[in-house]
């Protein structure tokens, strides 16, 4: 492929949380664009957006948007995706979903490029982007896994509002300041907006994100065991998660425990991995408490691992705290990721 | 013991956030008092509280201050204990320290009533109240271990500031307003008041709980780690524990995952162990999406336990989230507990 080729690049949801990170990426990262179109739901659209110091105007998405796409990039929500991504393959385009609609289908990859890059090769037509908690504790146990094997996965999750949409930002937002006034929280969108009750976030904590499954766990837990099962290529890897939302804006953040498959293993031997990993940064020092922390790790690329300790009672057990930016990592970075290997491995055609 | 006798009893400790508390709640039980003692520092000598409707003013901790007093509760810091709880003793007061001063100490029984109540039959003058976050912890897991057994257990936090004191939750509330007026937060207490340095807590999360340790954990997960083994009398049982500071004031929750050493159990035969033990309430319905909240028990005596699952892979895991209000149960309510059983046993005499 010639180097500079450019590419006609339609992003769905444009005018969204996720939609409006992958547009900023885009442009930061000099993505070889030829023509951009931004696209969303009829209500947003005719808004104005800037790309490149040139206003663009947010199109309704239909049916005939994604003629002359090559890479269309879908944050609108399930039902948006699982609309109009077949049109967009149909007109020869390669969708990078960012919604749950596909993760699971066996002829869709799962992709984290730092974890199973290849799968991408193997798409038709559209890969799917993980659920943000799952991006950033599979990056972060990949280099386990290669040195050293993986025997279990435990997981208690510290979740963002902003996870949640933009609503649930200014939820965060209105109730932390009725709380200072004293005055009694509303509570409309949180810990989900269609679900029967909601519960004040500010000054809170929420041990439910997305709905509740059969099974008792919530579908970002399912999403969570699923999803690293499929990404890692281990279906029968033990991964158990709890998921919590926090009264926070930006990065989930995670309490890990992992055991190995070898044993006799140091916190240096883990450090060691952590620190080669493509797209993990170790912060992890307790003697001048350095760790990372939500607000740390906002508006940053990486995954963020610190407090790695060895159990104190099993020999192949390890407790780690990862953290990253739900918005970035979790959700625009990993799509353009998936895009930029699309271009550099010639893997775009469908 | 007559059914009328009434007690000296001193509150050292009295202006800080569990001394309130403990006050209150001796009015509230109507605690068999004769005369009331509310000691602290040097620097809060002079104010005065109500109790009662009776003004007392607050008087400094002496040796000499314990002289014909029957209870004395403790809740000024660990160095406050290992000053005065001697002198307490020693004219002939039994000690109920709520700091972590003796809770190792072989001679010093470390109770929640629920639990080990027995245990106070033993003490020597000094009983120890175990730290919050431990606390609601063991009253959860003693009616599995009464039934099932326990295998081990992994903890992850998610801690109230006011585990930090009045200070920090003055921090929370004016680093908040700080940040929803887009000013720059100032950090000078948490994560670790006495620590190197300090990080913004509001709309943040803070892995770090008191000081770390050489092994990389810190103290408060060694509290949690060492506590629950004694307090439950299983030095071998296996616990690891990760403790997270979280914006909020009141209330710890945990995400907890216990092995049972009986195979083949139902999510409804724990329920059923739950919903009969003492001190504690099953809140857990995902159909109704209910569940305890940090909110949902501030202010009250008991431990909420919900989100009770069977892990998906391990026949005799479980999963569930604990929640307790760190000042009630966790503090000022189990050391009342304490108080309540050398009374009603006949224990008191040292």
């Amino acid at each position: 492929m010639a180097e500079n080729k450019t590419f006609n690049v339609a992003v769905v949801g444009a005018t969204g949380a996720v939609g409006e990170k992958i547009i900023k990426l885009l442009e930061e990262k000099d993505f070889p664009i030829n023509e951009i179109k931004l696209l969303s739901s009829k209500r947003s659209a005719g808004n104005k957006l800037v790309f490149k110091d040139k206003e663009i105007i947010v199109e309704e998405a239909t049916d005939d948007s994604f003629k002359g796409i090559d890479i269309a990039l879908f944050s609108a929500g399930g039902s948006v995706s699982k609309r109009f991504a077949p049109s967009a393959v149909k007109h020869g385009a390669v969708v990078v979903d960012n919604t749950s609609a596909f993760r699971m289908d066996e002829n869709v990859p799962l992709v984290v490029p730092e974890v199973n890059e290849e799968d991408i090769a193997s798409h038709q037509g559209i890969i799917a982007n993980p659920n943000c908690s799952t991006i950033q504790m599979v990056a972060a146990l990949k280099p386990l896994q290669d040195k050293f094997g993986l025997k279990r996965v435990i997981v208690s999750t510290y979740q963002a509002v902003s996870g949640a949409g933009t609503q649930a930002n200014n939820e965060l937002a209105e109730q932390s300041q009725q709380f200072l006034n004293g005055e009694e929280m509303q509570a409309e969108i949180l810990p989900v907006k269609g679900d029967e009750k909601h519960y004040p976030i500010a000054f809170n904590a929420l041990p439910q994100i997305d709905v509740f499954q059969e099974n008792g766990y919530t579908f970002e837990e399912m999403k969570m065991i699923n999803e690293t099962k499929k990404i890692m290529h281990e279906p029968d890897l033990s991964v158990a998660a709890t998921c919590v939302r926090l009264p926070f804006f930006t990065s989930h953040a995670e309490s890990v425990y992992v055991e190995l498959d070898q044993k006799g293993l140091s916190v240096q031997d883990v450090w060691n991995e952590l620190e080669k990993a493509n797209g993990v940064v170790l912060e992890d020092n307790p003697s001048t408490q350095t760790y990372p922390t939500p607000l740390s790790a906002a508006n940053k690329e990486e995954v963020f691992v610190g407090r790695v300790r060895k159990d104190l009672d099993y020999e192949n057990g390890f407790h780690m705290w990862v953290v990253s930016d739900n918005l970035m990592k979790g959700a625009a970075w990993n799509t353009i990721q998936i895009a930029e290997s699309l271009i550099k491995n010639n893997w775009l055609k469908n």
